[in-house]
């Protein structure tokens, strides 16, 4: 009962292993006669050729490099589990590597002759993908470039803007009117610090800003900067949710009650912000579709390699959990109207 | 003042590429003065030959395929810091899978021609690893055998039994006479269980067990199972930190407070338990260290293929932060003396 092998086919058709290879690659060079013989004995022994085997014997290895940005950060986790299904599906090997770690890995990737790229996150060296670009077909997941695209590499990505606009009108919607955002550096966090900006003024909100890096420690360093003003803000959002839950640290170390006091919110809603004891309100930035358009993008420039660069943004969600509540001392005041609570 | 290469050589020293990569290869067909009319010209044009290209052309690709159990859980991001600086200071350049998500990941590295493998955390499949391993230098980090070494494969891995013991000490010291288990599964789990009871019944306390997953769901579940009990335990040392957190969401839940009425310790000290709101005792399997001395077992088993292969076992470390404390009613019974906090 052992799998039939190209081997015993060719033992069966009483044909050579050459022969049976060149019938299963439908070459016009073999006989009617023997390519008859061939496909019975196929048929009759069960025979299905090794996908590996044959995808060696093409010069392909059915494999996809993906570059992940920070392996500590579990936002990926998502992104991957949209991207997974679709590569498997097509029968692609998804090999993963860490940009801050492997500031090459774009060029081993390539190296290793993978099938494709996808680069996941803030990019680590922008001429070094723009370089393997050139010679490996590449999608861009989860990420934005500071200008539009100028090397015609697709990009599938959350709607940053959208997001951060939810947020703000969440807690513009509760009532704060003096709000602070720990910002991010790149293009996705100087894109987050914008939207924040314009929507906290379209709102009538005061905006402060600290800047990151964005893990907890130096959200618990943003937080306690922000919350030893003499003017501290009511409500927080967090260009994620690692530097939200420092927020929230340095508010317990302050005495300073969350939502009571304080409203503190993050972004990404990784399995951080679902933890029970965390249950922090944040941006569901769609990662898991974020991952399945990229992998769906990147079979579609396997087969048409010219078509042109695309941008697909995904709409996020705003998920309210238990951090975030009205100001103390009321709703909104009276020239913002009542909170609406059901938007 | 582009960067020299072989053609620029060959072109400064008047003979062929092929004859400057005979003369880098030490071949003895090339004649004396052929030789020294190319080592002359790399020495004035400052030629340094790619180590990329080298390696290409000794058909080794000088990349380690790293297979993780799974990118949820991240105690394997201190293997991943102990494994890299090695690998890179050997310029050797790490790619990584997931066991969970890609079962056959030692197969694609291995048709990826990878040099090596590092198998981390718990085993995808024991027979492919097998097979692998026959044909690539393969060593095991942070996971072990159910039975010592089956198939000559070199082990690292923190000594689980010694890190039972420490944290069952600690628990049994601060005067705990009722303690349980989450457990979890495969050989890693049964050795953690198996030390539990050990220890436990070694310092004289009941044991109860209930069995995971070992994620935050499970420990929530395992919690609320063990905290529901007519006779509850007072301490509970979770298998890993995600159960132990679940473990403490349950408490949370049911108004059991931590640590005056109910001590939690989790396992292999991951960034989880360094969270300030989490603030977990747990055990610090010394990851990092498994992680460096795995990758220089890989690099010796490169240069000796045909070594014994070798188990080390890392010394763990308790680290005790805010979840332990003596039980309610006071500490140790009299029986077994006061606590020792020093130890």
């Amino acid at each position: 009962m052992t799998r039939p092998t190209i081997r015993s086919v060719a033992a069966r058709a009483g044909v050579s292993k050459s022969l049976v290879s060149l019938v299963l690659q439908d070459s016009p060079k073999v006989s009617p006669e023997r390519r008859a013989a061939v496909l019975a004995a196929v048929a009759e022994l069960g025979y299905r050729p090794d996908p590996t085997a044959r995808s060696l014997a093409q010069g392909r290895t059915r494999a996809i490099g993906l570059v992940l940005d920070d392996l500590r950060n579990p936002w990926f986790v998502d992104v991957l589990e949209g991207l997974r299904p679709v590569l498997h599906a097509a029968g692609l090997r998804p090999v993963l590597a860490e940009a801050r770690s492997e500031p090459d890995a774009p060029r081993t990737f390539a190296d290793l002759r993978v099938d494709g790229l996808v680069v996941i996150g803030t990019l680590p060296d922008l001429a070094l993908v723009e370089e393997v670009a050139a010679e490996v077909p590449t999608v861009l997941a989860g990420t934005r470039l500071a200008a539009d695209d100028p090397f015609g590499v697709d990009v599938v990505a959350g709607d940053d803007a959208a997001g951060v606009r939810l947020a703000v009108e969440h807690l513009v919607g509760l009532g704060h009117r003096r709000l602070a955002h720990v910002a991010g550096t790149g293009p996705v966090g100087d894109l987050r610090r914008s939207a924040f900006e314009g929507a906290a003024r379209t709102g009538g909100a005061e905006v402060l800003v600290e800047t990151g890096p964005l893990t907890e420690d130096g959200g618990h360093r943003a937080g306690r900067a922000l919350l030893t003003r003499t003017d501290p803000p009511t409500a927080v959002l967090a260009a994620n949710d690692a530097s939200a839950v420092g927020v929230l640290a340095a508010a317990a170390d302050l005495g300073v009650e969350v939502p009571g006091a304080l409203s503190v919110a993050g972004y990404d809603d990784t399995s951080l912000a679902r933890l029970r004891a965390v249950s922090l309100t944040s941006v569901d930035n769609a990662a898991s579709e974020v991952g399945r358009l990229a992998a769906r993008r990147l079979l579609d420039r396997l087969v048409d390699p010219d078509a042109p660069a695309d941008l697909q943004l995904v709409a996020p969600r705003l998920v309210v959990r238990a951090t975030t509540a009205p100001p103390a001392g009321g709703g909104p005041s009276t020239d913002a109207g009542p909170p609406d609570l059901r938007r």
